[in-house]
């Protein structure tokens, strides 16, 4: 049982955050309850279904498709039900769209948040179709009070010491965006159960929390929602400090490690000569406007080649050609949107461990 | 980068046991460069292909499959080699097949091996449908010579400091058996990437490490076959004990977690009264001739229901009627095969932590 505990382990589950450098039980199991994208995987520009990251917090629950319905209701005129069929019988669309959680990088911030410790790979692409929300939205009619749209999710389970579905909101305006929908199919197939079968939520650009799974219903509501999932998708000091939402992801580049590697020590070895760096990069709702590399730990810095965009909320690869030469080098990587916006060398700090859009670090030995 | 270390960590690359119960980043890299399947997931009979455990020693080749043939060679009357369209003509078969790392419970027996740090998550099952294996070596001709059968696949790495393809062997009896099928699809599809797209190697029974991936050559050998991954994968007080290899799966039976999840302590609340525990079980090339329940952490035994097998190969689903009391409990499942054999109440150790297949413990709070 992937969260069974050994009869000597006794985690403290007060402590939220620790210094040390190495990692309780509980994050190791975290880590297997959920998965990253394998390094080598950024070479693809599509994940397969069976590479792409995972993270949920509750378990996955599974739906008779049969049975199932998506009601829309809450502040509306007409409340609607719709089953599957239903929903694919309306205005279908596909697009390629990356998903980052944004837990991404949390255990490289110190102290550490002891919560599932990513290291980079919670980020994938994946081809989602499915149908636009806003027309449905239009055909249940928002009533003048409607403010926000609530998602439910049918993954139960306790957060903060509440007994919850999992919950997320968006403002109207975010809502009707063209580009959200309600997608029934993941890389051509139907979503498989981790996830969000049979409906998710795909909200282009924004972390992957906002992309609620299993969907169970729409409230169409006249306030803020403040669950307990807006308030910990926050970049805050502490409990206590409201900080800031994360929302759109931020910018950020990743490398395809080059060579071999070494197992079980991970170390990775390069021949000497010439290597093709090869990565990708994303902006959230902007655009990769430049990505840089560095093979001396950041000393020097040298632009990489970008590759042609597969759409406008998908990554976007790179190249980079290295003349390798004998002993370690520390390759980094780092992007800029077209905002202006560049990645931060060190890791950036928050209580619960989100919005960390540091640099990576990629130590190889070249022989 | 999956794989990338933070500046400040400096693992001890010559630390190979360690009886501390916390982790090292290292081992949180391996979490992350494969997948266990999560506990809910025993659940299902059938694993869908993106929740199948996976290990990968090495990196994910990317293969060609325009370009990529399979050769079979060595003493052999005639050398053949096929295509994915010569394989795909002949013969199929499909059945389910459930693949075990034999990794799987390495943390649980102290000291621990720093390796891939398998909690109980590395069993899946997934249908496989392939050609068999024996008739294309009975057609190629094996020589009076003929002892083994040399598996290559395409990825290459370093372990034991030998720069190496992944290699395993089967004994020629072995081979030919006839559920022994080289196997192009998983679920209905071709295989992805990480499960050794084009061509795989299935050897129904036997652990994980037996199913080459991104198979490249098979040859006919005149000897046993003594590679790294031989060494690697059998039972040993340490690294000068020869031990003895790990082949076919031993029995064990795991439990899909009853009751929700809290997230991140993972500890898990279950209602009280009637609970239905659920899971599957498994022997290797035995049957599983029986489940037992215990819900005070082995004082007790009960035994548990059987559900109608899916297939010779496959793992059997098991389920137990518990009425839950208020309180903390450790749910414990042990499964006896047809031969007799036992899973021990302890964790099994040797020095590369293979083989362990001792008993799961599940606490859970019943409120």
């Amino acid at each position: 049982m992937t969260e069974a505990l050994p009869v000597t382990d006794s985690p403290d589950l007060e402590t939220t955050h620790t210094s040390d450098d190495t990692f309780q039980l509980r994050e190791i199991q975290l880590a297997f309850r959920n998965r990253g994208i394998p390094a080598e995987g950024l070479r693809l520009p599509i994940t397969p279904t069976g590479m792409h990251y995972l993270l949920n917090h509750f378990d996955i629950p599974y739906v008779d498709a049969a049975a199932w319905k998506l009601t829309i209701g809450g502040r509306v005129g007409t409340p609607l039900s719709l089953d599957l069929d239903d929903l694919r019988r309306r205005p279908a669309v596909t697009f390629p769209v990356t998903f980052e959680c944004a837990g991404n990088g949390r255990v490289f911030a110190k102290p550490r948040p002891v919560n599932q410790p990513w290291l980079h790979g919670a980020v994938s692409t994946a081809e989602w179709t499915g149908t636009p929300l806003g027309p449905i939205l239009e055909e249940a009619g928002l009533a003048d009070s409607a403010r926000e749209v609530l998602f439910t999710g049918l993954d139960r389970g306790i957060q903060f010491d509440v007994d919850q579905y999992y919950q997320r909101s968006l403002t109207v305006a975010e809502a009707m965006r063209d580009e959200v929908i309600l997608a029934y199919e993941m890389n051509g197939a139907p979503l498989e159960p981790q996830h969000g079968f049979p409906l998710r939520l795909v909200v282009p650009g924004w972390y992957g929390m906002t992309n609620v799974k299993w969907l169970d219903r729409i409230e169409v509501i006249d306030e803020a929602f403040d669950g307990v999932q807006m308030q910990f998708y926050r970049e805050t000091s502490g409990p206590e400090d409201v900080g800031a939402p994360v929302e759109t992801m931020k910018v950020r580049a990743l490398m395809a490690p080059p060579g071999i590697v070494d197992f079980p020590s991970l170390q990775r070895r390069v021949e000497a000569g010439s290597v093709t760096l090869v990565g990708r990069a994303w902006a959230g709702r902007s655009q990769v406007a430049r990505v840089e590399v560095s093979t001396d730990d950041g000393a020097s810095w040298h632009d990489a080649v970008l590759d042609d965009p597969i759409g406008p909320y998908a990554w976007r690869g790179w190249r980079y050609e290295w003349h390798a030469t004998q002993g370690e080098h520390m390759l980094c990587t780092r992007a800029t949107d077209s905002e202006g916006n560049v990645q931060p060398p060190e890791p950036v700090w928050s209580y619960y461990g989100v919005g960390n859009n540091g640099m990576a670090r990629q130590p190889v030995i070249v022989v």
